[in-house]
């Protein structure tokens, strides 16, 4: 079969790849209905993240289960299914309290950018819809693979409930549908700070009520002013930066809720600063395994459409351009069908 | 009158200083029962805070209100009252919201460690008792004003819960009365990281189940064991210094509790590190007003007696003796009589 492989900065390659097949008694063998670029993905695109050896690419994936090991019970061959990037085995301590990406058993799902994928723990990381979905549903069934459970994780982390104003810092993807889960829960504002009109009018698609496109102090004054001086309830921090961070713990108010979903590259933190600011903070990488089962029965009822954030849809052999487009900032995300 | 003045590094002296009088319609004088040391007049008196002129020493306080300003219409003179360092209006946003100790009027009561003391937004501020105390209760209605109300913070900030399991690092003042906290909100298992006998005692006697002596790397391998290799559901850092934090960091367990009341100096956190371990981190300058009433309750109806961890009572004319005998670690605590 061919799949992405990333050989270096700027070099993914549309390449021979060797086919998935199960390799422990728990796994499952899905064919892929689409696959996606993600911005994390960006950092070794980018060469921040340093690549080593040419690595099969991508972990946002849903599809068709092909084949189960042996050990497999609940998942069977022919079931739509959707995974996150870390396989779970959703029996460990960490997993009941609700952490499966810290699972004792975790293994980085990779390579799903391919027609075929083997997923670990199938049973504890696959979620089946209720039959195979129509073909117009497989984009947001897709983005709950990651970038919506993430999003849907900053808001949950930041303590979003109803009546709440919140604040996004970034206007990516999981920005994007972290106002979407935002709205689902009830925030009675939702301010998204934004400079790019296309990203903007979809903030406002997925329910934020305000656009702020002032950044660092001007950005933070601009909060405080449109919060009566008080700060935000919940700020969501989805980019991963020292100064989206920085900006987002100071538009909280005292006793405010900041979560941060995007992996932060070279971010220190000051205790001493952090401490008279008095926000709670919580984040990580996102345990989307938890949400999936909710995810999916919205998008299964139509309440929610999170696929609208793939802007881009591509035959997976040109995944190069899949990339190119975003790290150029000419896509919000590349969806790449097999 | 004659109270606490300190000059320098190492140089605390009881010396003449003006008596306060009332300087705004919500002040009040109060007569000061008692007052004590905080282990953060600690970081001034060790020359860490530089000290730039002889300042009135000292922020934990309580006594019988001897005069009010105009504008104050809840407290009277002649009750029994007990404050928080930082002085609160209670009515602002961030006081309805229980971070008083972020009030936008608030500011900090100095000059305690004397016989007077202008307590400003009074009304806001001081909690009276139902009547004038009985003596032998007064250390505990002192601890309310600031230890007790900080490792309370610090037990409610890490979500102490029924059946909960937590570790307490720093065996101060406030890391034992965390311990009482957290005893006293149903902690099944508390774990107190210290290694000095007469502070293990006090521990027990206020709930610890289990002791740890080992501190480091080696303390967190021993967290680790005790609670079958998961780490800790809350974890209450009550030092302040880079090492205590990564500590407590490094012992919860993935989505636990980690709260900071120790004012911290000079630490810095890699949100990189911190990302990874999907702890929520709240913490700040305790909000003690929000939990005075509960407090008192408490120790009015002999509930808890947070005053044993003075072990040192004296005169106030020897308050000098009172900061040596904490800074060498003699005296866990010192009360000082005016």
């Amino acid at each position: 079969m061919r799949g992405a492989v990333i050989y270096g900065k700027g070099d993914v390659r549309f390449d021979e790849r060797e086919a998935p097949r199960i390799t422990q008694p728990t796994d499952a063998i899905v064919r892929t209905s689409a696959t996606c670029v993600c911005g994390s993905d960006l950092w070794s695109y980018r060469g921040i993240n340093p690549i080593t050896q040419p690595t099969p690419f991508g972990h946002e994936y849903c599809g068709i289960v092909q084949e189960v090991g042996r050990d497999v019970t609940s998942i069977k061959p022919g079931q739509f299914v959707i995974g996150s990037f870390f396989a779970s085995d959703n029996t460990c301590p960490h997993c009941r309290a609700g952490y499966q990406s810290a699972c004792q058993h975790r293994e980085l799902v990779g390579g799903a950018q391919a027609p075929f994928l083997r997923v670990p723990l199938a049973d504890g990381t696959l979620v089946a819809t209720p039959e195979v979905p129509p073909d117009d549903m497989i984009p947001s069934l897709l983005a709950a693979s990651d970038v919506l459970g993430t999003g849907w994780f900053a808001a949950d982390a930041a303590s979003v409930k109803p009546g709440k104003t919140v604040v996004v810092v970034g206007d990516g993807a999981v920005g994007l549908l972290a106002i979407l889960s935002a709205t689902q829960m009830g925030a009675e504002r939702i301010i998204a700070m934004s400079r790019h009109d296309v990203r903007q009018k979809l903030a406002r698609d997925f329910g934020a009520t305000d656009v702020v496109t002032e950044r660092g102090d001007e950005g933070v004054a601009r909060i405080k002013e449109l919060t009566n001086g008080i700060g935000a309830d919940s700020v969501l921090e989805c980019v991963g930066t020292e100064t989206s961070l920085m900006q987002a713990i100071r538009c909280a108010r005292p006793g405010g809720y900041v979560s941060y979903v995007g992996v932060p590259h070279g971010v220190t933190l000051k205790a001493d600063d952090l401490f008279r600011t008095h926000v709670h903070l919580h984040g990580g990488p996102a345990p989307v395994r938890r949400y999936l089962p909710h995810l999916i029965d919205l998008i299964w009822n139509r309440k929610i459409e999170p696929g609208k954030v793939f802007d881009l849809s591509l035959p997976l052999a040109q995944v190069e351009e899949g990339y190119r487009a975003m790290d150029e900032r000419r896509a919000i995300k590349t969806l790449l069908r097999p």
